[in-house]
């Protein structure tokens, strides 16, 4: 890690830079961790006990909390979080890649072509007629198929698998273990068999696409499946053969795309989220966590549950599930007083 | 891809070759995205509007759909789905796969063996005494353990894992980055600390499975975990040890079954599902995608739900607990005219 | 597998030893499965009916099971899921290891240093700076980064993934396809796109910790993600950054686990269950599988359901939910009941 003063702190918060602006900060620490020497963060009242008690040499904190009267050192700001984002920039390790050049134990086809500064870690495969861009960095033990295209500055980390024929525009990032460009899951029963549907079709993925670890994205039946600018998809999530993400989805982790689903503008979804096969998410739709979307979802709604309706009748259906062993029970005395004024009156 | 013309399409469709049989067909899309060198297809009313706007130049179209009268050109068939997929084979571009050979970079056991024609890409391992069939095509980075016995025709695709003592058939497929034959996730504690359980079985996949990218498929406690001759396992599933799988199922994507659950031939589970241990689906089951079950499944049902239920009584519950807020408040008021009715007859 | 005798057998499980103990024992199987010199285990009174059919030579037989006479060979125990662990150390292969020393395609930076007897199978890759323990073993395939620690006598099957500045301890096995050490999913709108925010910590892996395959654990904001001693973590399953999983954790199958959720001691989660971001689970809870944590677990209470509640409560809601659609007909005719008895009054 880099040795940070705190001047150098300063000058990305934009504060004032103070007499002791050489005193070196250690790194950056949850208030509950912090040594004297680290720097922490406050960014609501909710965690004002855990202030208290810090011993936090520097803290960045919201400037709405009402933080009491003390000796500590604060950096008030608007945007905890995003200060914090800035003050990570500071603090990162060079990340690890390899080095520009080509490592003599790649396989890389004769058809293929590299742009400038490409970085080809150990154990790569590059298959034929493969175009990668500038500066593309491949970590070791990536396996990159026939008539691939690769944009500038992306970079695949290992053990990743890219199939034949698709498609990745610039600053594509893919973590390791990820596989795109499988054949989409179709099969058609023959009366003797599942017979399989060819998948003809491939993997667009636009720029400054970011995929995690073991993602799964399988090639169109025929056309493209398509991952729009700037999303972001975590770990371990399934897109099926022919779903359409648009730009600035926010895709978390173990969440499942079925076939052909078509995802608007910003979408954004919850963890283990399951999407039906053939619906249509509209722009800035947000679904909650563990949802399961069995019919289109209009833009700009939230929307939680399984099946997934909009956030508020969810969640008062809950809440009636929470009152309903008490209402069988409410009812059966109903049932009892009424039979009683009816054998009154008799 | 091949040059299709459509004298091609109509031998493959058993249609009558039209006089202008030589125009080539560029390429198969959906009816909104083809262009006039393109073939499209309609296989039900639903998609009568887009049919109305396409720039398809052939469509084909399922008998029983009424278009409006026009110029298209359009194939009737009886079944869309199945000349899409033969025409899909038409149109389908060379696989790729590893030439014939060994790359000098595969590192074989020399008690390993061979059958004619196999294809052995870079940094394949392959370990002691394991025997590949004929034309087995391992992609790069595929490591096989000791003992492992592949039928002919398996394709494994690049960085897939095969632990030692696992068996294939023939012309079973396993996508990028699966792992077959990791221990059972089996533990006891011993007072102080999970003490592992010897995972001492293996895995039995039999001829003609599909099975997906990044899919686990544990070895068994004893005996073997087994998948029945023409299943198909899409990405993600998890399958635990000693799960038996009959012939002819399909598992979706993401799924888990459970150690030791028994499913039957031709069992259908929807994406996400649960399967919970020990417990056995019947023949021809049918469980809806995000299922969970708790309990055997009779043969030839359908089930939904978590817990799932017998379809049409989930359905049933679903519908009834979308009226639970409305029933709390009838409820209420019936209580309160029934008070009314008490102090009046007082 | 090694050959087995009766005495053997009666040694490990502490038995007499028969006069024809000189008998082989040639596996371990099913009821069902096992042949006439096969052993095979009884635990309960469910498996009744396949002990009265079975062909196995020897079983295992929980004290407590009321036998019919007869006569097969029985070794009554206490604990037949303990005797039965034992018995399949005895019947197990020995496991497949690379061999000590450094296969020449493995790529070892020079600054990395490897204790005594490590075993570096081909095509691993170790970054800079990185210290492996004694007896370590690196299956192929895997790749390891910069500034890695690895403890003594780990075990890193094929094709793993460890990025730079993880750290594992003593005994820790990571199974095939698994992930350590991927950015944490954090990202910021900045008004035009979502902002990477860095993930500069890392991943502390405590001793005996057993991971399944294609696991992602995460790297940390900052600071670490933990995962507690003597945990072990099955298959496909996601841990996000900043979690912390106390000791002697079992993480079933497919399970998600987001960002800053804190596990205590010995807690168990149901395979599919899905854990929200910052919440803390008490020591000793126990999660049903598919539950979804939304807020604070207590210790030593078991939940399930979605949300998750109490057991209890849980199922008296499920058996509620059950009964509502007879529910809301009884209401209606409550409603007619109530109308008629006013309608009479008049």
């Amino acid at each position: 890690m880099p040795s940070i003063t705190l001047a150098d702190l300063c000058r990305v918060l934009k504060q004032p830079i103070p007499v002791d602006g050489n005193r070196v900060i250690a790194g950056i620490a949850a208030l509950s961790d912090a040594g004297p020497d680290d720097l922490s963060m406050i960014a609501s009242d909710a965690y004002l006990k855990q202030f208290a008690r810090t011993r936090a040499g520097i803290v960045i904190t919201q400037r709405k909390v009402k933080l009491p009267a003390g000796s500590k050192m604060i950096l008030p700001v608007d945007d905890v979080e995003a200060a914090v984002a800035d003050v990570l920039a500071l603090f990162a390790p060079e990340p690890q890649r390899p080095p520009a050049g080509i490592d003599p134990s790649a396989k890389i086809a004769g058809s293929a072509t590299l742009g400038e500064g490409c970085a080809i870690a150990p154990n790569v495969v590059i298959g034929q007629r493969t175009a990668l861009g500038e500066r593309v960095r491949l970590h070791p033990g990536v396996v990159i198929g026939d008539d691939v295209k690769i944009g500038d500055d992306c970079e695949i980390y290992p053990n990743v698998v890219i199939r034949e024929r698709v498609t990745l525009g610039k600053r594509v990032s893919v973590h390791a273990g990820s596989v795109i460009g499988s054949d989409g899951f179709g099969y058609r029963w023959d009366g003797k068999k599942h017979a399989k549907i060819p998948q003809i079709g491939s993997v667009l993925i636009e720029d400054d696409v970011e995929i995690g670890s073991c993602v799964c994205i399988d090639r169109a039946k025929f056309g493209a499946t398509r991952i729009g600018a700037g999303t972001k998809i975590d770990n371990l999530v399934q897109v099926a053969h022919n779903v359409e993400i648009g730009p600035h989805g926010i895709i978390v982790g173990q969440t499942g795309i079925a076939g052909s689903a078509r995802l608007g503008t910003g979408v954004v979804l919850g963890g283990q989220t399951a999407v039906r096969d053939h619906i249509t998410i509209g722009d800035g739709a947000i679904v909650a966590a563990r949802s399961a979307l069995a019919n289109n979802v209009p833009p700009r709604t939230t929307v939680s549950g399984m099946p997934a309706l909009p956030h508020r009748q969810s969640l008062r259906e809950q809440a009636a599930l929470r009152r309903l062993p008490e209402l069988i029970v409410q009812v059966r005395k109903l049932q009892e007083e009424l039979d009683a004024l009816k054998n009154q009156k008799k």
